[in-house]
């Protein structure tokens, strides 16, 4: 039941709903002597910071992080990281409407179900302000696995079905929508201002890749690293799909095409993905994931009742048009909290 | 590191090697009372069982289970339970092709890169001979969920770039390649011998659905049900992607497309694939896994040793085709054990 | 190595040094529908507050909990439940002895060996400080458990050597040292002045009863409830022995002596503390535990410095002289999370 | 609920019944390159077996060890070990008197209450018979920490009531009942003579010292060294109260007493059992097991009936007078168990 807690040995745990005090967490496992401050995290959050670009609402928060222990003259003790983020934007509103109506596409009805009540406030506990403390979190991962040669960027592959292509992701980090392809990044902006005029949203498809990962991260037979980074990232809300290295595609080739060869200086190919029996290979990692549109839509849609009678609900206020930015960064940051663990699993049998 | 094990409250725990003594392992966490026999998990694993179609091999296992604990007059007593299966085709061979050469597309590099050594022999701890384990806790699984009314069932999409139809999901289970659409059975049947003839290989995609499923099920934040089954279903060896409901086309979709309308007899539209916020709805879980080829193939391919020089092999001796029908069973395992283990994290908040 | 974390199902998660900016942490897995609020989890923090006591420090703390999450309009919603409690007392001190010189039965050396560096300030992580949140933890469980008929009182047995016997167990929480014989009082408080001019201190044992936990609890064959309870007992600094029912005793009899007789009406004594094959039979469960002095104490102790060098140490300053009564609201809360844990462990198997 | 798994990192899953076909396990995490043989194990297993002293059953079981999986060419795979050894003695017997009968001290009715049913013969799970698969696993976690300069044993300080000295711990290990004090053997054997004839059991205290364990394993603040080392004791059938160090001693010292100086060359004295704030000192780590009398006695007992009827009960056939020296090899197995899964997790955050 504790479904709040991510990864074993390098281990986030957090809490906060959308509109009570705080959100935060708590990093357990993090090695001591890791540079760790409030600056280099909060630069992170920032990457997904609401307003950022014309996908996004106005909400504003400024999202500051307060680091509470952990860390000391600069560097992580080795115990408990705890931090938290206060909610500012906690402005009172009319909720009557969300709390008696399920709006679809969200997890309303479901948390219904399953809780008997919710905290129906900017969607509570559901609500993907959560993922500012996933950011958080992978900031630290980050830390400590840049010390080690890693190196994880994100961005966006498609928005609103226009593809981009993957000219330069190390530029995407400070491009609009994080693209790698500088044309994308007009077309984009024209079709989601198309359909925001429709009252409409957009999904996209995010790539992740983390480079300079050793051989052999991954804990076969169930927690292989393919297996733990879909769990990781199929955690985030909105994502639908999760693919490593050729993915779908894969499905589709014979053994002679799929399979990568193997030469002296390395392989010819990735459509593994860097990960062949759920262990990492040495080559770079790829996963992709497949985010739906925001549920949020200004159009008329039928719905029920908490009750079960039929109904309609139009959302008004401002909403995000695509969780594309935002999401990139939060899919960064649980690559990145993945690798940590994994490496902290596979650094156990060394002595 | 103990990455052996799988699920929290409903646990399995699997050992075995493909040329070990046996192979087996422990179901815990499974409630007393639940009818339970042999016979019961025997039918599932000869749904798996090697030789069973065109696309496999000849090797012949009987794969009879002996259940060595944890039932008592016919029903589970609540304690684990153990069990085992004998590995009967263990004869002598030459293994020194695959102890010295890396097969491109398996784990041979991988697991020499994480342990330092490997058990060669037919794969070691990597053969897809791990899975009959998977299936035999998940017909434990399904003896539990059975009787909640909950049932599982499972069957492939697409063969070699070959799609069927969703025409007969029931029919599927007793139908070559478990397909839905008796039409695809004899176009997939001579993809797979014209591959064959070419040395090569084919993948496909899976599809498992599950029915009467309440809502409610699944841990928000990080384990949500979504999450949970992407990482069970990518634990998967071959399984490249794993997609809920529309999946990867949810991507490409305006949210007023893919937002699914509430009625007051329930969704009218599924793309949502049954979970909304990693919470189930009440609707059918939909869950679809893209399947690499199988990477042992008989054409001549780049590689190198274990020292790493250049050299190229031929894959000789009889391998299947594809995973496809043979990794559908175990799909349909990973399913059915995630959904015991979610079942049991909803239950433990009811008293 | 994330050791922050306590129990399974209903799981604390906590962070904080002595003189950070603040301690705290996660609850979570609690059911929704609870009663919650930040007065009754005061309350329990209150009694363990410095400076309720003669045998405690004049450090004053306020101790005030903020509820940052996981409960709305006075009830537990079902998820995460965050809290804090500011660290007040962070005057500036000269640490420069404690920085560069080990104290004798502190932690100071073992936190170098573990993790190369220590937060020095007031003990760091190893303070007894953290104890807090296990309260504040235990406080939910409380909320958890009184509304299922369980209740758990917790009181001292014997100080410095001095027993006093279990007249009135009810009436020792609001007794001084939490005594359950109200006559040990005035023995325990002159022996504490005694020692007090020694410039020594003392130690003690506590009991824990728990009444009300149905038959049933406990999860064999390693979570059986005696061994969880042991954990969570012996995890709370300055515990050195733990004890169940007869415990030491139960050697030196024999069967015929240490076996309770069953009889229609219940059982007929309590020397197994309410558990049989680590499952609660429903007697009451006894719990005892021996509390080593306080380390701190004003008399010359040879230690060494950081780097090995003969010195001896003073330590200054307003020192507890027994852990008790503080520690007794601690292992209070400790039960009470081992037996909320344990309830919702085996409430999973009820549907 | 899945209560059979111990360890985190190296851990330990059994399963099996006192009567069902085998009882066994699995250990998932040890790492690769350890050198390992059923005879390594079957030596620690024999050390365990029934009949084999005066105190002991003369239940004839060879108990001997099939491996099955993870070691190849003598050594460890790094993966999962699976082991399971047959239950020979299998004889039909009566077991009308135990089905219906709740033995006093035993867990049948604590079993019935939990699980609603129970197997009943010979204890079922909750027969000491499981403790074999404890000391397999013991046996393997010696492997991995003798070859780092980890010693560990375990010896009889008590037996009814007379104590020995620790005149010889080194010797205890072939000496009978695992005396480490020549002289007691005699008293003991004398004092079983003496209650067996009274038709009456006896417990004892069994001391287990883990000897070159470096400073720093442990995981403050709820996985400490002594908390899991309580855990791992107290989940033995028959273990009633565990000690680190001086134990319940130290609640009687004072703390100029207690606190063990530290001096250039070590530490002078060894209350703390070599654990300071919940890690390891690098002392010897002393833990002391009571240890109650075996609740199988011939004389005449009050108990009741399944349906909660008055009767009584006099265990007839061959019963052990005392768990003790069979616990002894047990006792040892969960001290060396805890000690691998904790060396792990403090090497975990070496890279």
């Amino acid at each position: 039941m504790s479904g709040s807690s991510f990864g074993q040995m390098f281990r986030l745990t957090t809490f906060g709903e959308s509109h009570g005090p705080a959100i935060g967490g708590v990093i357990d496992g993090c090695p001591p002597g890791i540079l760790l401050s409030e600056e280099t995290i909060q630069q992170e959050l920032d990457r997904r910071k609401p307003g950022a670009g014309i996908a996004s609402t106005a909400r504003k928060e400024s999202d500051r992080i307060s680091l509470l222990s952990g860390v000391f003259e600069g560097v992580t003790t080795g115990t408990a990281i705890g931090f938290s983020i206060a909610n500012e934007d906690q402005r009172s509103r009319d909720y009557s409407q969300v709390k008696d109506v399920y709006r679809p596409g969200h997890a309303d009805l479901t948390y219904d179900a399953k809780y008997g009540q919710r905290d129906y406030r900017g969607g509570g506990r559901a609500s993907g302000r959560e993922t500012a403390c996933r950011v958080a979190g992978g900031a630290v991962a980050h830390a400590f696995l840049a010390a080690r040669g890693v190196r994880v960027r994100a961005y966006t592959l498609e928005l609103g079905g226009i593809p981009a292509s993957r000219l330069d992701p190390e530029g995407a980090q400070d491009r609009a929508f994080f693209s790698p392809d500088p044309q994308a990044v007009a077309a984009w902006t024209e079709r989601i201002k198309e359909v925001k005029g429709q009252g409409d949203s957009l999904g996209g498809v995010v790539e992740i890749q983390a480079l300079g990962v050793p051989a052999g991260l991954g804990e076969p037979v169930f927690d292989k690293l393919d297996a733990r980074l879909a769990y990781a990232c199929m955690s985030v809300g909105a994502v639908k799909a999760v693919e490593i290295g050729a993915g779908v595609q894969s499905a589709r080739m014979t053994g002679s095409h799929n399979n990568d060869p193997i030469t002296p200086s390395g392989f010819a190919s990735n459509n593994a993905g860097g990960i062949l029996g759920g262990i990492s290979s040495g080559q770079p990692i790829i996963v992709r994931c497949a985010v739906k549109p925001i549920p949020s839509i200004s159009q008329e849609q039928r719905t029920v009742t908490r009750d079960g009678q039929a109904t309609t609900i139009t959302i008004g206020g401002r909403h995000d048009i695509s969780a594309i930015p935002r999401i990139v960064p939060v899919l960064k940051a649980m690559v990145l909290l993945t690798l940590a663990d994994m490496w902290m699993l596979q650094a156990a049998r060394r002595y």
